[in-house]
């Protein structure tokens, strides 16, 4: 079968592999459509740890990324190549032994943390902070959505209702991180909010907001491309950090106190020096962005006026599902994210190298790989 | 009457001035015990602000104070010279027009914030997050406990129950410094801590910890006289940190995950590091420390894990009596933070050249003005 592979630096291969054969406890699904991640969490999140250890940058791991295991992951066992590929859909083919409540046809998100379900994150539940998780499709291996077959257990599976299609199931992924960031901050219906950054996960934020009520969202970003994005998903006014203060007008636009809760989208010390400044006495600023160094706190900042700091990491239990719900539902509707659809021959020179070049203009490129409703 | 008040760098003077006229919705309170504050939450925050302006540094401070006003504080108005003493209980000598609810002979521990009462924050409840607040005895004036006679608003007083003496009264503020960081942070029964630095603050956090229950505290400190004095307030394992790796001895007690709360009562960039380490995925580092500059932080450690840091300021609507409800039951025993007796003659030499050095061997030392139970 067909599938793009990532070998090592610069080495992104459309190549042949044997088709994977179903197991006890597993579904082979054919994937419909994947979502191409330039800057979301996960990603990032692998791309750091590899800079962390090798101390290239950002730029030149765009050049040439590194971000698979080279050693085997600790729970998979696997290492470079992998197939790439880990926001998105697609239909059942095949059911293994002991399956019984999915069946062929059946239209799925998948939702591609692996953890290992002993260590005492996962023992309380938190399989976001597994001490050895990695991704399907990304780091750890069981294959990816950038291939005509993948075989996964049915623990990843999330069935979509008629209403969703799969080009949408492919933005479950995404829209599970904004989700899961606003549900575990303070957030409550009525607070004003600063989202910094209005890329794709800026963009999920703000859905997951407006899921929620949210009547105040201030969105700060530089492009002006990216300041009309998060207007249309929703934004209620937007800043631009070099010719506005951002402090001053989110002051102004709440009440001379500053928003209630932050949302770090961006991960630059600027961005978060704003931040603090910008929330209101018993504020949060919630940084979802992955940073690649340490970021300089006035502790003092905080603590004068009883901030808080917290980290929020990709999605946890119930995440998936109420994105789904929502989606059917229609709190929210994060069709127009999709602003470039591709071939699977495509992903290198259309998907990665436009997101590189051209990232202003895309929230999300989907590869259609079985495509389909 | 007799007072001790700051006039600048070092020059405390013990004087004589007109004894004040009560107004108003004011009592005329005779100050009995009066503690002092070497390390205490809002006594270094003047510190560190008069060392963000001026760029000394804390030990030249010690040597030369300047925390009060020069400018006239935005509430009262008042400038050095300023009577100290914040720390204090005393008796009602007279009322004031309007003051129904007291009368000579009354009992009371002094909440010494004042706050404008307009402010967002004040309207939102948190006082102690007020944007012009200060001091009374420190930064903002109505005079101070260090002096025989002191008026103040009603609103300051805090009733003391006939088991509670004068002498435990002046430790009600210290106490409420911890008793407001512990209530406003996420612990619950059951849960493990890390406290970082057993100095007053420290010891006001472990008592108010035993008073909700805690059976797992584990205290961080260089001192010998000090994780005595922990071990003592009911420090389950004291650490030193020079000696021992923090983060490793903190997940071995703690199921290999480390604790759930960490309250950083020293403000050094080495604790913080290690800190962040010794939480759990979901857990909290509570700062109560106040910190001479900026620390730094590794966004990704928060994240990954989903660790949150946070600030808490002093105390607000509720803390004061709730300590004093605490000491009345029993579930606190402060008693034994008495280390030593001194006279309102004596505050320099034996008050704060003692804590200055000696302070290991001292938690509080109580000034005796009008004495008494
Ligand atoms: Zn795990
Ligand atoms: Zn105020």
């Amino acid at each position: 079968m067909k599938a793009v592979r990532f070998h090592g630096a610069n080495d992104l291969r459309y190549e042949d592999i044997p088709v994977p054969k179903v197991g006890k406890g597993q579904v082979k699904v054919r994937p419909a459509w994947v979502g191409i991640c330039g800057s979301g969490q996960i990603v990032k999140s692998h791309i750091v740890a590899h800079l962390l250890t090798s101390g290239t940058d950002l730029h030149e791991y765009m050049g040439g990324p590194n971000l698979c295991p080279t050693t085997p992951h600790p729970i998979t066992g696997e290492t470079v190549p992998l197939t790439f590929g880990h926001e998105f859909s697609g239909t059942i083919e095949e059911v293994g032994e002991e399956v019984n409540d999915y069946k062929p046809g059946d239209r799925v998100a998948i939702q591609p943390i692996i953890y290992d379900g002993t260590c005492g994150a996962c023992l309380d539940g938190l399989h976001n902070c597994c001490w050895s998780n990695g991704f399907v499709g990304l780091s750890a291996g069981w294959g990816g959505g950038l291939a005509e077959h993948i075989v996964i257990p049915t623990t990843t599976l999330y069935r979509l209702p008629d209403n969703v299609p799969l080009e949408i199931g492919a933005l479950i992924e995404p829209l599970a991180v904004g989700w899961h960031a606003v549900k575990i901050s303070p957030f409550k219906k009525g607070d004003a909010v600063l989202i910094l950054g209005g890329g794709p996960i800026g963009i999920s934020v703000i859905l997951a907001l407006k899921a929620k009520g949210a009547d105040k969202i201030i969105v700060s970003e530089l492009s002006q491309r990216r300041q009309e994005f998060a207007k249309r998903f929703g934004a209620d006014h937007v800043i631009n950090p070099l010719k506005e203060d951002v402090v001053k007008r989110c002051r102004e636009l709440c009440d001379g106190q500053g928003v209630h809760v932050v949302y770090d989208c961006a991960g630059v010390q600027a961005g978060l020096d704003a931040a603090v400044h910008a929330t209101r006495p018993r504020g949060t600023i919630v940084n979802i962005a992955i940073w690649e160094k340490a970021c300089s706190i006035v502790p003092n900042d905080l603590t004068f006026k009883e901030r808080k700091y917290m980290g929020v990491a990709t999605y946890a239990v119930g995440d998936f599902q109420e994105v789904i719900d929502a989606i059917s539902s229609g709190s929210m509707k994060p069709d127009e994210m999709i602003t470039q659809r591709i071939k699977l021959t495509e992903v290198e020179e259309k998907g990665f190298k436009t997101l590189i070049n051209d990232k202003d203009n895309q929230v999300k490129i989907l590869v259609e790989v079985g495509g389909g409703r």
